[in-house]
């Protein structure tokens, strides 16, 4: 197995150098965070993610779990890691201080999660469900719910889930039917079936708590009628006493990747005996769980992103030693070289470098944005608000569907090795998959970007990551060098402009269908278009830092290197946006199409 | 499990309606063959493959070969499967009668391949292996061998390989280290390794004959120092009995998909007692392999065509019976509908038949190509043969590529039920990856294309392709609603000309390594416009038959489904030429790129 799962150089350099931070260098800070204790922060992470989660990656897709007497069995290393997660403060990092937390700035806990999930994917989700489950909980639930959920969740004793999904709603929410009826003591007796629950039950940790989705007796139909539950999988009883809630597993999936963590289905309430507790007002389920399911949406970007990045240096690693064939300029006669040194393979690992490292940017300058919602400038928070809602499909969406071929090209790369399980690239391939359906298929991303995001506010967000672009742009006409990438993004951004303008004349002309049949081509094409952005403002970094006197070979080369992969991603990638604004000005076909047509 | 893995009447559609053939319709032809029975032949196909390979195709994966004792054990039916095939004939097919066989024409064998592999692709390559290596025994064997070999393997009894790769030589054969040493009684003593050699041992047949490509002593350095020879696992010695021949398996790969079918690893005269029979002449061994390896190479293409096509039919009748959401149109009040009806499912479903039934026509008319190279007029063959060789990395390679993409969609349109193992599309899925990768890299391809094929005879073949399709377009302008299609391909065919034009150029001023260093996009390139062509050909005869006065409604929506198709085809993927044209024309970057700057 590859050693080399990330590269912390990168991170640091996107993290400090490209989006930046509100942290001082060194000295204190108004959240006691500088550059340096997040780096002390980094390292530590790097330093579990190495000697805790990395060794067991394969392990973990090997034995997958598996449901023993009720109860999903799953690595035994978890216990030990979600232990050692909830007493170092990983999992209650970002709450704050009361809840033990130490309001982590989302950027560092974005890398850190990052710097997990490039370690170990599966073995990464476990804590950051619970994170997500725990802040539902603080945000929106009463004191008596935070006393009794909190303490054991931050703790990494308790699993937290998203509980969404049923066997007939999925990517259509407002149809589920699981039902919640009051009780005289105030809460809730739970009935239904969920399914693709991750880590919905396992062994490794004493409890789980479900924050659930469900419908109280007469409620609304369809998005509005839906409330947010805590339903634990064990109660306490009036002794403090945990005893069953009659939540049961019915079935663990056996899925493709993505095997060391479960996902499960649970049956509630088979015996009429599942309590659950109303978290926050009735009938606001729905934009509750949205709150944490964009949070959720960026780590899934950002799980993508690391698997991506695991692979490339796996890749990297078996190109710059595998020798085999020589230098065409070579004669038959030259000595074999390292694989690296072909320019097909060099090709892949520039795509490879150009996808990953554009979408972690991506995802940090989301993560920058979600910052500064809270501390930045009081009269600019409703901006990075919605640069943050704008971006956040997108930030999902691009390493999701765009690591399919990346981690295709780290196999590439292995030749026929990498499709064997002798090396990790073909666990990464299968593993990446997921990322284009949980947490919101890509279809369902397309229509909100497109459908909501892009139009709320009349436009404002857009017009908002226009500035932010000109902005980078602005800066990047300082070095003469990125002068035609800069004209290149400028002419993307146009083509976006106007593309999006001719499918509002669409919106109004033909209505929704016609204007959605391609929400899916439109987020593809903004995302190339923001990812340029990114690389536009990591090769002007670059091409600052080069321009300096003194600077070591270590460093030149690394920024050299930057400006290479960002040439490759203006060359290469940042063209494909033209055809997808072609096609998205003809009439969308599928609407044209009768569902007849498909005979055969 | 999808009970459809194949439609049958665009197979016969492709072969008949587009691609053509020299059968008559019905009565009697020279080699016997018509239309009838060529469609009965298939039927037949269709018929075993349903009843014999289908149901296995999950169980195969489940359970894939192992080593136990020195031989690799497959599933249990693959002996019966593969007596059936030859007792039946379809291992002989293509062979001359003498050989049991009856002239099966090219196109029909690929169309009765297609079938097999999309009812189950592992199960279909055994005697596929088989028939080439026998291919070779009969073309370049002496009497002796043939008399040897050739009998048990037509039945079925006797496994044929073709064992090229090394530890050391996989991409790079002319490295390939593997001796041969002249013994006194005209055979040679073999000594080496061989790899990743696909149904390199198994339990299922009586005997294994490698045909196998190794140096003999004393020969030249590189690839003109290989010679071909038939190494058995088991030789007659002077009684008739099979002894050991002493080939060791020492590895069955674990592999992420494609599990039905065993790729080994052997050691060859451990105790110095192989024996090989030389092929052919001495030190012409490559030349010999590569008229199998270019017939392997579309069958290649075949295979990640059929398992693209079984999985969008699995994809397809899922779609039309999983019922969720509404549409746009509809209120939240309306009920759900089957998911074809939302947009980007249906989006989805054209994007898988645009590549696979493009990839299909584009494979049946390179094979169309052999045929004709055999049985076209006398002054036909050498340009029939070269357009062959030119398109045969491009039909390996679209759909190797593009079906990667394709059975992603189809996962996708499962929504999250497509990462799991209850439905069959992720086993498509991981099927597919092999094919970039198996009987040469998509990069070999590439360079095959632009550094051989395009250039060969001084671009002989590129000009006859430029009258094949400037012919179909001519056939197509009698369609007024083609015209734009036709204006379409016209300018994407400029571009390519113009585009291998100035690669030329590139060749000429800065040498083989630049003028190859994006080759791969070329071959993307070449591959976007070449299955154009394919679809062009295809609409016109469904535009025709639409204007043909009496037609059944079953027919009018296949051909109205067939015009849609290629409609998506032309809106959404033949613009994908434009960027690579336009990359194409810059400076490669990997070739500016500094290996030092992948430091990290």
């Amino acid at each position: 197995m590859a050693n080399k799962f990330v590269s912390m150089r990168n991170l640091k350099f996107t993290l400090h150098e490209v989006v930046g931070t509100d942290a001082p260098a060194t000295g204190t800070s108004a959240n006691g965070h500088t550059r340096k204790s997040m780096d002390m922060v980094l390292d530590a992470a790097f330093d579990f993610a190495k000697k805790a989660l990395h060794p067991i990656f394969e392990e973990m897709d090997r034995n997958p779990p598996e449901l023993v007497d009720g109860t999903v069995a799953v690595h035994r290393d978890v216990r030990a890691i979600l232990e050692t997660l909830g007493k170092d403060g990983w999992i209650s990092a970002t709450f704050p201080q009361k809840w033990g937390g130490e309001d982590m700035p989302a950027s560092l806990l974005h890398a850190v999660y990052f710097i997990f999930a490039s370690a170990n994917y599966s073995a990464s989700v476990y804590s950051g469900l619970t994170m997500g489950a725990a802040n539902l909980i603080l945000t929106f639930g009463s004191d008596e719910l935070r006393n009794q959920f909190l303490p054991p969740m931050l703790e990494g004793k308790w699993q937290g889930t998203m509980a969404l999904t049923e066997p007939e709603a999925g990517s259509s929410l407002g149809d589920l039917t699981t039902s919640a009826t009051p009780m005289s003591d105030g809460t809730y007796r739970i009935k239904g079936e969920k399914i693709f629950i991750s880590a919905g039950d396992h062994d490794a940790v004493d409890n789980v708590v479900h924050l659930m989705l469900a419908r109280m007796d007469g409620a609304p139909a369809g998005v509005k009628g839906i409330s947010l539950f805590a339903v634990p999988k064990l109660r306490q009883n009036r002794d403090g006493e945990l005893t069953s809630n009659d939540v049961t597993v019915t079935q663990v999936f056996h899925k493709m990747g993505y095997r060391g963590a479960p996902i499960t289905a649970l049956a509630l309430g088979d015996r009429d005996d599942c309590t659950g507790y109303l978290v926050g007002e009735p009938n606001r389920g729905l934009s509750y769980m949205f709150q944490m399911m964009n949070g959720a949406r960026l780590e899934v970007g950002m799980g993508a992103t690391a698997i991506a990045t695991a692979a490339y240096h796996a890749a990297l690693d078996y190109a710059k030693n595998r020798k085999q064939g020589r230098r065409i300029t070579d004669g038959p006669g030259g000595a074999p070289v390292p694989i690296i040194e072909h320019q097909d393979v060099k090709r892949m690992l520039l795509f490879q470098r150009a996808i990953s490292e554009g979408a972690l940017c991506l995802i940090l300058q989301c993560s920058r944005y979600e910052e500064r919602m809270h501390t930045g400038p009081e009269e600019e928070r409703a901006d990075h608000k919605l640069l943050l809602e704008l971006l956040t499909p997108v930030a999902k969406t691009f390493p999701s569907e765009l690591g399919i071929h990346s981690t295709s090209a780290s196999i590439q790369c292995f030749g026929g090795y990498g499709y064997c399980e002798d090396f990790p690239v073909e666990q990464h391939f299968r593993d990446m998959r997921i990322h284009a359906i949980h947490e919101g298929t890509t279809g369902i991303q397309g229509m909100d970007l497109l459908g909501r995001k892009v139009m709320m506010k009349n436009g404002k967000a857009l017009q908002l990551l226009d500035r932010e672009m000109e902005a980078t742009m602005e800066q990047a006409k300082a070095c003469p060098e990125l002068l035609d990438h800069v004209q290149a993004l400028s002419d993307a951004k146009k083509a976006l402009a106007t593309t999006t303008m001719g499918l509002g004349s669409v919106a109004m002309e033909k209505g929704p269908e016609a204007f959605l049949a391609n929400a899916t081509v439109y987020l593809e094409l903004f995302g190339y278009v923001a990812v340029a952005w990114q690389w536009l403002a990591q090769m002007t970094v670059a091409s600052q830092k080069l321009s300096e006197q003194k600077i070591r070979t270590s460093d030149r080369l690394f920024y050299q290197g930057k400006l290479a992969v960002g040439r490759y991603y203006f060359t290469h990638e940042l063209p494909k946006t033209g055809p997808l604004s072609v096609t998205l000005t003809r009439p969308p076909v599928s609407l044209e199409t009768e569902t007849a047509c498909f005979t055969d």
